[in-house]
């Protein structure tokens, strides 16, 4: 009777069977790959703990007390300076909402821009939790063939000639979730063009850029934008921690006044608390500092995750060597299936995601989405053998 | 160009002019009953302060790292059992969901449940963030009519046989923003009785209700639904501190997961620090004695708000006394307008809200909502016979 009274949309928004198989994992004779969780023991718990108290004491009215929908300014403006000095953008801090985490931003995205039925252009793959969000708006998906270096711009041209009502084209530059890939400066280039010539905006989703360990940082694709066309999103749940739910949009004024009025339907203001405690994090302690630290030791996992692939893994398996982020992508020969595998992987105590439920339109069933900066390198390797095992059990 | 690209809803979703109007009560010589703000001089400090840089020291890892979709299980008990001792309720833990604010709250209620042109029944007035979280999904308002026991059964029933796709009966029944208003008893059971025979839902918004400063607690409409119609919300906005954003609803199980889903496209989680902040307050400190502080200041100062109004208020304006809360109301005589109004009364330093905006389908203009909990009586005495010179000056 009461699901009789549920919106139609809901239709399109189901429990995942993966996540419900995944249940398991909270076993802890259980291995996972399947999180995306930042290595907890890098969070710099001892700062946090002396600036919260302090905070509340200095601030307490204001961190308790509601706050303006934008977000709290003085961590706009330090925002704003990092993006400028990292990824070389120019954005003001008059241009950045403070959201509740970037999965917020993700969802007024969609709230903001889709109708049923236009166009959403992705990688192929994409990130699950973005095409879940959008989702709910109901778009078609354009998946766009995408090799090492991002979306190939012919194939982006003709899918945007095809559309109908082109929208945006969804991308994780750095470091991509799932694939780790990273694009490069070229295809930023041809991809600001595409936008432009065609009139459809960009939405560069940028949680891991600062995780880099090999080779230079490269230019924001907003970096490139001089008319607006880019929406970008950061957090700093991959940077900082994700427990305090802080991320952001920079966009075009236009743009973000709908960003304002959304957020203030949607949950008023972000913790101002949270906010303040970043702000007071960034502004006393070496930010810098901390990001090289959590470079070194995903470095080293990077590195263990992929020397343990190419040691245990039988020929015919190919995976991919990530610069930075979180995430690395293995391809089985084609014929195997993923979920599969991981129901075979479960019964030897390893975890992963199947890549299939990556792809919007045209799972490939073969892949697998492999995450290595939650553990410590001696269990990345006892994983991956694991992982190796069923693989070959399978074949 | 950009502004083209822009979803068909958000032409629903506006700016509003008196908010606008509203932004020059920053300055410290006005007098602004407009707002909704809980008095900051009252957030617990000291213990929020100790009870932080602890909870980082012992659950560090926890604390800031990603957590379950569903909230904090302690927290989420806690709930369930305090709305069981204060509101009467019979609410498991596993049919609560934490949400950013009650806020958000409201947001996933026209998502999970509206559909374009389905109906929304409302008491006339209601409260602006409902009408505009759910203005996103395009429903169709009605306005039931309202007296001080609450929504009128028989105009509720006519409306409800009227209706083409009933949804849902959004009420506020203890202290309502904007009038003040209670519900009885009576009405209570005669709105579940309604909901049951035609098969709509009840949204229970109860962000107020435990600020009561004279007579009995009543149950809250959650308590008498025996078959699952009704949706309550809560807040610790008001009874703790807004700067953290900790709301919840609860629900049947059949709509609390749905409530997941949509929870997980739109933020993931909400913070978990804030989460285990709340939980910890509520676990070591004594919370029903700062409810009866709360409600022995804000007493004090709705005994001053009526008293003003009494002496200075031309014969022939009307107001609310309303028996907890933060708000009154206000009816100025046939013809004035709130709106005209609040434009004299900021030229003499005095703000409120005028009360045309709470009735989504045909404003009342000579209405005006009032908030008393975030200023001292000497402050509020002044504010008010401001504000009665500026009715004068109109009549």
């Amino acid at each position: 009777m009461i699901s009789a009274l549920l919106a139609e949309r809901m239709a399109y928004i189901k429990a995942s069977k993966i996540r419900e198989l995944l249940k398991i994992t909270e076993r802890p004779e259980v291995i996972s790959f399947a999180g995306g969780l930042p290595a907890p023991e890098l969070f710099p718990i001892q700062a946090l703990a002396d600036l919260t108290s302090r905070l509340i004491l200095d601030e307490g009215y204001k961190a308790l007390q509601y706050s303006t929908t934008e977000g709290y300014r003085p961590l706009r403006e330090k925002i704003a300076m990092r993006m400028e000095k990292v990824f070389k953008t120019r954005v003001a801090a008059d241009e950045i909402i403070i959201t509740s985490g970037s999965q917020q931003a993700l969802d007024f995205i969609g709230k903001v821009l889709i109708n049923p039925e236009d166009e959403v252009f992705l990688e192929s793959p994409s990130y699950l939790g973005a095409i879940n969000a959008f989702r709910a708006y109901e778009p078609k998906f354009v998946e766009v063939e995408t090799d090492d270096e991002g979306m190939i711009p012919e194939a982006l041209e003709a899918a945007l000639k095809q559309a109908k009502h082109p929208k945006f084209i969804y991308i994780i530059p750095d470091f991509q979730n799932p694939t780790g890939r990273t694009w490069s400066l070229e295809r930023r280039k041809a991809l600001i063009g595409l936008a432009s010539k065609y009139g459809v905006l960009v939405v560069e989703d940028n949680p891991y850029g600062e995780l880099r360990y090999e080779g230079e940082i490269l230019p924001a694709v907003k970096s490139l934008d001089t008319e607006g066309w880019v929406v970008y999103l950061g957090s700093f749940s991959k940077t900082l921690c994700p427990g305090m739910r802080i991320g952001w949009i920079a966009a075009h004024r236009t743009l973000l006044e709908k960003f304002v009025l959304i957020k203030q339907g949607a949950d008023l203001h972000t913790s101002t608390f949270s906010q303040m405690l970043i702000n007071r994090y960034i502004e006393t302690q070496d930010f810098d500092a901390h990001i090289r630290k959590l470079c070194q030791v995903y470095r080293l996992r990077r590195d263990a995750i992929i020397r343990a692939m190419e040691r245990y893994f039988p020929g015919g398996v190919r995976c991919n060597h990530p610069k930075g982020g979180l995430f690395t992508w293995v391809m089985l020969p084609e014929g195997m299936d993923g979920t599969e595998l991981l129901k075979e992987a479960l019964s030897k105590n390893v975890a992963f995601v199947p890549g299939a439920s990556f792809f919007p339109c045209t799972p490939k069933k073969n892949t697998l989405r492999l995450n290595f900066s939650n553990m410590p390198e001696d269990r990345i390797e006892q994983g991956i053998m694991r992982l190796a095992d069923a693989i070959v059990s399978l074949q």
